[in-house]
């Protein structure tokens, strides 16, 4: 889906290769219109997924964590980068068990979508999981401090419009979540 | 708002200073439990406004544009990079007019948040405008080739759920924007 691109990549030099997780090159692009332009920055980052979980009762399955670039708690959805060799929907349903021993029988694709749409960085794969039912113990070994909450509907949508969820996927997430098992007004 | 981290910054060093538009610092940090992890890369790239601005009568002023890192055509929403010395209000009021031509007496801050909760990025800064007039031409000098959009309500719905705007901060934006202009079932 996202192969295509209307501007030419003209030459490309790895100019920071940190780890799995940071790379950058220096390209030279050009536009559609025909200008050339030299360094031009891309980075590179994994791609990752995000869930909205919702449990059989109709609560929501979130985390209230601290991130490193994140000041104080923020709220957070269940999550993580696409290993090698798998499907956004495997890395997401491996994630979910993962981190909260849950497995959902229901998924809707939210959509896939560009972090930065002149650098690159990461594509974003979001998703609704419904049913969700534990089926095991959580095993992530991240880094951060978590505790899982298990919101009702009317909490996490006073969460997001308090701006609760301070990162732009949960936000994304958790906003087309809502749209999608929102109620048509009779 | 956000400059209170949990997690210690040890130490920092400048590894990559590519431009205005990307810094990457190489940096030790102290999780809140008390452990040390070194070479954690920290990205710096401009912070940046959007705004989803709807006309008089109603209709969402969107571009039809490419970009570098998209495949094909997007739907995308005015904004822009905060230049120095600039509030957020302040950048997106400049971006809809440079843009657009437009102005808009009535702002809603729909929230600020981060790009990536590990390795920072920037903060975007999304808003709603209601009751927007042209008052000038649109003077941006932009790089993309860009068409201004006018759609309706319906559209722009049916847009953002056939995810035609391919970049985080633009669907997040959209989808806040309607809640908050969501009419209430009576």
């Amino acid at each position: 889906m996202l192969s295509k691109h209307l501007w030419k990549t003209l030459s490309s030099k790895m100019i920071l290769d940190h780890s799995k997780y940071l790379m950058v090159e220096n390209r030279t692009i050009q536009l559609p219109d025909g200008r050339v332009i030299e360094n031009w920055p891309w980075v590179v980052t994994p791609d990752f997924v995000n869930v909205v979980a919702v449990a059989v009762d109709g609560r929501f399955l979130c985390f209230r964590q601290t991130k490193y670039a994140l000041s104080g708690l923020s709220l957070a959805l269940v999550g993580g980068f696409i290993d090698k060799g798998e499907s956004p929907i495997q890395a997401v349903k491996r994630e979910l068990l993962e981190e909260t021993g849950y497995e959902a029988p229901e998924w809707v694709d939210l959509g896939s979508f560009r972090v930065d749409p002149n650098r690159g960085m990461a594509i974003g794969n979001l998703f609704l999981a419904r049913g969700a039912v534990q089926v095991a113990k959580p095993t992530s070994d991240d880094l951060e401090e978590q505790e899982l909450l298990m919101l009702s509907r009317n909490d996490i949508e006073t969460a997001l419009d308090r701006g609760e969820f301070k990162v732009l996927a949960w936000a994304t997430a958790v906003a087309l979540a809502l749209r999608h098992m929102q109620a048509k007004c009779p």
